[in-house]
């Protein structure tokens, strides 16, 4: 495999490498990394567009002069780029400090666009039905916590009704019927996420889309706005706003090897999808998110999202073999021990993840990680570090019994890993299995 | 003068040679940078600190392994060094992505406190005064477009009162006096930037807090919140929270030679100073502004602080000698033509501002800039750049004559602007003026 030497691993290695210096590990570079979920490092060609423009394009974009003109274009590309990558144009893309705030922005959008029909429909204007009352958002019960919190958030101050559609227990999806069973007069919003981030089960939206569409063709119906975070899926496997049929997408940048810096596409913000803004200032992102840009950061989404327009197939197969070969190992060496938290009847899955839990008393996901020599992973998100040792409330949903889930392991796997670092990786967690069980 | 081989004006010389090239202007180290008030570029050891980062601390800051720690460790220290430029405690640093988000936070926050305070007066806790009606908000009509049309926002959509109190046209400055008498029972912010951007002007902040916690301490009254924008001062003259008085200080990195990246300063976010987040998420910096920190930024930006922190008095004393040899310059030259208006009686001003008009009526500041050969400079705040060629309502606003405002340029110099930079730059102001003149 060609790979051992593929320059993001090199900065892991590098990184794990003092890393290792610091903890007194003799095996400096002896860490293996399959943790690309929780984040990734950054493609050398983004490091160096980010460092170019650190040194070069600092001049405020808004300045008339040419050093403002300078970092103006350098931001009028990364626009191009990242559009070019999700298949929608340079103006549907605003820039955001991340994925969160994104998220944060299209809740926010649907509950204002709520409120103006609203005020609308009283004043005579639009549409006489679906106004009254709460705006009602629709969405999963796996979303990431910057959809999950906000919409709880929301629902507690009295500002949105929210329904938590419930994963199916056999397949870890949203059923499509479920969604619209959930549909109310007032639906301003449906978000759900096109891939979990603990499983790696995509989710069907675009068929979601399609059907949403259809009753958002009913006359004076309120139009329910669509939106998908695909933080996960970007770089992983193909994302298409036109084929999706979203309103809304979430670009997550330190998903894909680039920065952290993130963009929300929306379909013709202002004119064809309703976009309001969270925060007001300077008249940035055509005031839709306002504040002096990022200019690095933004230069290095823009090139991390032109690597994965022109590689997406290889990164995509290189990560499939990668996990299947993981896979096949874990299931050779453990044999009836093995329980994949990913597989489910008839759902796929993103090619890079594997969530698996070796079965046994002492082999919770925590204790077989930090006993681990080589292997760095995560139970689940790393947001949900802090949350001590309970099993991931997103496996329990999926149907995992709450022993499986306790002993849960989120092993995701990136451009660069090899099938050496597996076989290592295999064989690090067959040795600590051995060693937790005669410590049992 | 022992600046020529600064650093950051080397990087400006890079950029600009750049750029130059580009537009085939052959002498490609001509162009003198003079808008450092608009934004500015970053000293090495920042951009080295971020290169650091970018390359070995691309962890996820939530991560339990090593990977991950020091991220985290990272971020923590960049806190200390941004809470001592300030003279606050590290746990009051909060990490966003701009000053403008910080501006919308504080704002954002009295309204919520006020919502919450009343809430809790109408189930007979708390304060029974003063929190009928809508949340009043005190601010100055010469804010950065993140106070003012954030303030405005609210005001428009029937979030909350707003006055705007005018500065004075005598001295530039809000007046102590004006603040108070603007106080109302349900005053919950007041929110007043620390210098001016275009003026550079340096308002009474400490004189203000002192005046509203004599108020603050009288019995049922709803607690004044206190804020100040320090976007403009920090760099360039002392800055700390405890003698000021402020709850809430906004903290702007591109202003101080850090990168795009900012914070808001608040006086124990959560215990002494009420804090409401605006975006919900994986529970970073405390819940109070989620979403996976951008480490390589927080890292230079705690850089940045620590040499603001060590070298502010030389920062400070070369500034202000650059600039006032600037204004005999531009005194020698053109004498009696000449209007400072960054010049008020009785007001101190920034070290290194200098908003000059040079009179005549082909001379209008938008003119001259786009006949100038060397100096890049700005008629005002960047963020306007767009508003075409109307007089700054900020200089109007101070009392400058429409036709003195028409023809303002604000010259703001930095840490390695040179005595032969400012020559250079006289020179060509003096061309330009000539050849203006000829042609008019």
């Amino acid at each position: 495999d060609g790979h051992a030497n593929d320059p993001p691993l090199l900065y892991a290695h590098a990184l794990l490498g003092l890393a290792s210096i610091k903890t007194n590990n003799v095996n400096v570079s002896s860490k293996i990394y399959m943790d690309y979920n929780a984040t990734t490092p950054m493609e050398p060609e983004v490091i160096q567009v980010i460092t170019e423009a650190l040194h070069e394009a600092w001049g405020n974009p808004s300045s008339n002069y040419i050093a403002g003109a300078m970092a103006k274009a350098i931001i009028s590309r990364s626009r191009q780029n990242v559009a070019r990558m999700v298949g929608g144009k340079a103006e549907d893309i605003i820039f955001t400090s991340g994925g969160t705030e994104a998220n944060n922005l299209v809740l926010h959008t649907a509950v204002e666009h709520f409120r103006k029909s609203r005020s609308a429909a009283e004043h005579g204007e639009g549409l006489q039905n679906g106004c009254s009352g709460l705006p009602h958002i629709i969405t999963s019960n796996v979303e990431h916590d910057s959809i999950r919190l906000t919409a709880k958030h929301l629902q507690s101050v009295g500002k949105a009704d929210v329904t938590c559609v419930p994963v199916s227990k056999v397949n870890a999806r949203v059923d499509v019927e479920d969604i619209i069973a959930a549909v109310r007069p007032n639906t301003c919003l449906i978000s759900v996420m096109m891939a979990n981030n603990e499983t790696g089960v995509i989710m069907p939206i675009q068929e979601i889309c399609q059907r949403v569409k259809s009753l958002n063709k009913q006359h004076d119906r309120l139009r329910i706005l669509l939106h998908t975070d695909a933080a996960q899926a970007l770089g992983k496997i193909p994302v298409d706003v036109q084929e999706l049929g979203v309103d809304f997408l979430t670009i997550v940048g330190h998903k894909f090897y680039a920065p952290r810096a993130g963009a929300l596409y929306v379909n013709g913000p202002g004119t064809k999808t309703p976009l309001y803004p969270m925060i007001f200032g300077g008249g940035q992102e055509r005031n839709f998110r306002p504040g002096t840009e990022n200019t690095p950061m933004i230069a290095g989404l823009g090139k991390a999202a032109e690597l994965v327009t022109a590689n997406l197939s290889r990164y995509q197969s290189h990560m499939l073999n990668i996990r299947v070969y993981l896979e096949e190992r874990l299931q050779a060496v453990f044999r009836d021990r093995i329980r994949f938290n990913s597989h489910y009847p008839g759902s796929d899955i993103l090619p890079n993840t594997c969530n698996v839990s070796i079965l046994g008393p002492a082999l919770q996901g925590w204790r077989v990680l930090a006993n681990c020599r080589r292997l760095l992973a995560s139970v689940g998100a790393a947001c949900h570090s802090s949350s001590g040792h309970r099993p991931s409330h997103i496996l329990l949903s999926c149907g995992v019994p709450t022993e499986v889930a306790a002993n849960a392991l989120r092993l995701s796997v990136g451009r660069g890993t090899t099938k050496e670092d597996v076989d290592l990786v295999v064989e690090d967690l067959r040795e600590t299995v051995q060693l937790l069980e005669k410590m049992n």
